[in-house]
């Protein structure tokens, strides 16, 4: 039975903008042991799977500028300060990333960015009849164009390797598993 | 068409063990604008679908100190220095984490960790016909139970977000679409 270590000392070393980082020591919950460790935080991030009325997805291509590549992805952002709910933010992502507006905007799922060394989560929010009714609004520095995929085409995407960011291809397999009858939603 | 931006400046902010990390300053391709972008460098990371004869996948429990929680994952781990063959590590790292060995080792896929701030990858390396064949050797503050989950439990596991760790969710995504003839290995 593995049970959590507890935090005793934490100390911030910076803020980064986009994740604050912390050093902690943290005590083995048997064995006594002190070791330190190393923490990201950042806000929650959510990714959008929004679906046009002809069972298209709406995707976005963006320079990515850890990896320094150009990447097809899904939409996305970082929950914006006041925003409690990942819908909000993915309707809100959605419209300025890509001027597409839909209905029944819901929870798809999700996962931990990276449980080793991040502390937040990253949401799916679901979309159903997306059209586009608005001017893009960027960030800035974001330069994104839209393009839409053909649903059925994604698990050959995915397979193939031209979607490669990690939390794309998570928001996917939800995706995916929903379309399959193993997902709930809200479940 | 998005084309991918130059990197002008680059300064080491820390080295943080796991990750370092560096400032940039990058140019628009088309406008000359200048700004400025955090990046996480890392060594590559891998993650290991291990099936054994009676199609089950080892599976590890352990803490998370980025979290602070208890996931059910697979094993993984970073690349060491000279390891240029991910899939040398895989097969190390479950050895290590689980004491099992397998055969047909190879190179189910890869996808970036995060593209927006980190530059690394993370493989995904499946093993068949794992055995329980050596005692386990835990990396300093390292602390794992072995689990066996049958092959056929995980798409359910990964609905109902028992399993979170996105790099696992995509490990397991890859083996599903290879489950399902649409993923080739080596492709």
């Amino acid at each position: 039975m593995i049970r959590p270590w507890k935090v005793i000392r934490s100390k911030p070393i910076g803020d980064f903008r986009i994740f604050k980082l912390r050093s902690d020591v943290s005590v083995h919950p048997d064995t006594g042991e002190e070791h330190d460790f190393f923490v990201l935080d950042s806000v929650n991030w959510v990714n959008i799977v929004a679906l046009t009325p002809d069972r298209e997805l709406v995707m976005v291509e963006q320079y990515r500028h850890g990896s320094g590549t150009v990447e097809l992805e899904i939409p996305g952002g970082m929950m914006d300060a006041g925003e409690t709910d990942p819908v909000v933010t993915g309707v809100r992502e959605l419209r300025e990333e890509t001027g597409y507006e839909g209905n029944a905007a819901r929870r798809l799922g999700q996962v931990l960015t990276n449980p080793a060394i991040f502390s937040n989560t990253c949401h799916t929010v679901l979309v159903e009849n997306c059209r586009l009714k608005h001017g893009v609004e960027f960030d800035q520095a974001e330069d994104l164009v839209t393009r839409l995929v053909p649903v059925a085409d994604i698990p050959k995407l995915v397979a193939e390797e031209k979607i490669k960011h990690s939390l794309v291809v998570v928001a996917l397999y939800h995706f995916d598993l929903w379309q399959r009858g193993i997902k709930k939603i809200g479940g």
